[in-house]
């Protein structure tokens, strides 16, 4: 049978642009799984895999215009959009070189022997060990930081483990690029280049969550697609962690007193939430409580004004924007819901934004209306308009998880202590806390910062675990804890020695 | 229908003590989580949980007499065991309430906000929240330590999440006697008794794992039972963490300068760490590498008359008598294996300990000797005889994950340098790190401290998650991070706020 030929296409007119290799047969993910965990031994020397990173990341900065252009035409995500994107990609790659130089990550604990408990303890000494082969999956919408340089296979690279991306097929080319670059990077640090790899194809995917190899995964992408996944790591005679990203429809609380305050600036920020990236953001606001009355009216007249002044745009591929343009079929005909600057088909091979409104009452019990409660990938929100504070709050608690979790509030909210809400904006806090990796508040949830304090996951379909995947404790997900009981110090791994040889931080207790 | 009753059963005679109430309905274990689902508020202070955890301690302690008895009665573990097993959890309990205060696994980090990056980052406070109501399965073989008042149960009230315990049928008295003292820990400290509760019954706990408001699970059993568990959790509409420890091997190894130095001291030892709890534990040696040849002969000398000097010992129920006997007849009855000293029943409720040999060369093929890699839960264990380096090697390669892997070293190997052997125990320090979450030199692994740097876990089957089930990071697996950005100061949790009013540890970044 002849290999299934990869494509990559321009999003701008639907065309092929050029053939990028072939999808990878159950033999080729094999093979790529076994000379990736061959490189486990190289990849231990923490500091090889610190200058690997690096190198990778400078690797990348040099093939800029290429790296974006290739990019852009395969997404149609625009240079100024994927020029920051790779600020980012480079960035969170030296982050984790900076992490391994460090050593927090490696969680050091020695307990010294006391023999004057009861009963008598042993000398232990606990560090994190790198699980083996990861898999990560790329997402459509992050070409370079969520995809094959991304922040999965930056941690788990600085974790010590080797990768196997399957690349997304909206960006093969990109793909292929990028890592022929990590390759070349790796080569340079004095690494094998099989460190990493990148196969193609939706089946290669399937084999690679199910290679005895692989010990782990992260996932960014829809909640069928990871849930699969999801269902196959967990279904393998080994179980691994598969640490997926996978849906959240962001909610946005704005208060009476906020919309009384800040009507329009609300509405103009929203919309220009909305619309980045073509509303292909994971955090894109999904569905936002506003409230009823002239106050909620002045912030929905901003946003139709403002989307309607937003030109169209085009998604990353035709499957999406039929998807799009469905969805939001699907919704506008629910019984009660209006389209003020209705969302749908631009040119060919556009879509154009806007957003929906809904009585608040629609949603707080069972129905047809709980569509609205599923994330709808592209240019468009939900505006729901609550009554009052307890119809909010009954919304609230039929949410599932989510990514993030936003709060619009009154300068007197914000105050706390006895000010006029403040009590009320505490308790929004709190509650928003049960449904969401992040908070925000008086701010918008897309634009995810690349910071140690960073938590990017949340409550299921957000996430399938409980980690981060951006942020400092990402590398996390690519470790196992190993206690060492009673070693000999000559036999310790060189982090867990008495002298502290490496200078790594660590908690010690007793002796 | 009418319940089922839960029976008490005294297994050095095979007879029923008492009833102890009855099997769980669904709609009672509906009730129960929502009871607890309900507390999550009250929970939330630390010092009151900290508090309870003591008050439990202390209430455990001071009705010692009476727990111990109940448990001897339905275990025959003996009281000296027993006591020592009261005393270990009791100091769990008053371990975690000390984590609990001194919050360093809130994990706390603070990225101040710095306008001069590109792009600028928000200020980002994150802790970690408690998940909420914790399913926690009891274990036959610990009923104080690893079941209703154990380690799981005060890693998740210390975290902060009420807790449903599924007792374990080997001593249901028993759990129900520490669940009201809990229960009235929790009443003293000013907490709803509905923190904690015990059900009874193999459907209620199938029924615990699949309830919408239970959000993680401990278990502590068979790989079966386990992974029948595990997958339940996995299969859910929102997944769950399943945190279990199923089975393990825990792999000796034993150099032929060890055995040299001390064959004797080391079949005795081995006698010792096999017939503890009459082999009834999780970290039981039960697959032994020792040299072939005459220091080996030794060693196995020494062991056969530790052993044929140890009585009978009665195991926790009739179910596993049965399943031993039968385990170690069709383990022995593979060809080249021998039994020096045959395992088996002794009197009607008891069994004898013993040990099999084997030569290594029947285990380094796929075949029906690798059942000898299966545990065998009881008084047994397998020496494999090895003739060289490759051949031992080439056995560890082809083992499951285990809870812990040891090795006996001559002096000089566990000199490191240039000493004789010390670069060939270093690379088997390595090795077995690979296969195993606690390596042991010069010891025997039973016997797991309860100490901070602790990790008692391992790679699958010894465990389900990467996660420990004792020591001081047990706490992590009840919490997911949050992150707050731009959220003011005095809406914060006080526990993120800038001027650190509860003192809490903190790692900062900028500002």
């Amino acid at each position: 049978m002849a290999a299934t030929p990869v494509w990559s296409v321009d999003p701008r007119t639907g065309k092929r642009r050029e053939q990028v290799g072939h999808e990878a047969t159950a033999r080729e993910v094999d093979e790529a799984v076994r000379a990736a965990h061959a490189t486990r031994g190289a990849l231990a020397d923490r500091t090889v895999r610190a200058a690997f990173l690096r190198a990778a990341a400078d690797l990348l900065d040099g093939a800029a215009a290429e790296v974006t252009g290739a990019a852009d035409a395969e997404t149609a995500l625009g240079a100024p959009r994927l020029t920051g994107e790779l600020g980012r990609t480079t960035g969170q790659l030296r982050a984790f070189a900076d992490a391994v130089d460090e050593g927090a990550y490696l969680d050091i604990r020695i307990d010294h022997a006391d023999a004057s408990l009861t009963p008598p303890r042993p000398e232990l000494r606990r560090y994190k060990v790198p699980l083996g082969v990861v898999a990560v999956y790329a997402a459509s919408n992050f070409p370079l930081a969520f995809s094959v340089p991304g922040g999965d296979t930056a941690s788990a690279l600085a974790a010590g483990c080797p990768v196997v991306v399957k690349a997304h097929p909206d960006h093969p080319a990109t793909s292929a690029l990028c890592g022929a670059l990590l390759r070349r990077a790796a080569v340079a640090a004095g690494l094998p280049a099989d460190v990493v790899a990148v196969v193609h194809g939706f089946d290669a995917g399937l084999e690679l969550v199910r290679h005895p190899l692989v010990t782990a995964a992260g996932f960014t992408g829809s909640i069928r697609g990871g849930r699969a996944l999801f269902d196959a790591a967990a279904a393998r005679p080994v179980p691994i962690p598969f640490h997926g990203e996978l849906g959240s429809l962001n909610p946005v609380v704005v208060t009476p007193a906020a919309a009384a305050e800040r009507a329009e600036e609300i509405g103009g920020g929203l919309a220009g939430s909305v619309t980045l990236g073509v509303g292909q953001f994971c955090v894109k606001p999904g569905l936002v409580l506003v409230p009823a009355g002239a106050d909620g009216d002045r912030l929905t007249e901003a946003l139709a004004k403002a989307l309607g002044e937003t030109g169209p745009g085009v998604l990353l591929d035709h499957r999406m924007r039929d998807a799009f343009i469905a969805g939001v079929r699907e919704r506008a005909a629910l019984p009660g819901v209006d389209a003020p600057v209705t969302p749908g088909p631009g040119g060919e091979h556009t879509v154009t934004p806007g957003f929906l409104t809904v009585p608040a009452a629609r949603l707080t019990a069972p129905g047809p209306h709980e569509l609205l409660l599923e994330e709808c990938f592209g240019p468009v929100t939900v505006l729901v308009r609550y009554e009052d504070q307890g119809e909010a709050t009954a919304l609230l608690d039929r949410l599932p998880g989510n990514l993030s979790a936003t709060l619009h509030l009154s300068t007197a909210e914000t105050e706390g202590g006895a000010a006029e809400g403040a009590a009320g904006a505490a308790e929004l806090v709190e509650r928003v806390t049960a449904l969401a990796g992040r908070v925000v508040v008086n701010g918008w949830p897309t634009g995810v910062a690349v910071a140690p304090a960073q938590h990017h996951g949340g409550p299921y379909p957000a996430a399938t675990s409980h980690s981060t995947s951006v942020g400092g404790t990402a590398i996390e997900r690519w470790l196992r804890p190993v206690a060492y009981q009673s070693v000999p110090d000559a036999l310790l791994p060189a982090e867990l020695r008495e002298a502290n040889p490496l200078g790594l931080p660590r908690r010690v207790t007793g002796g």
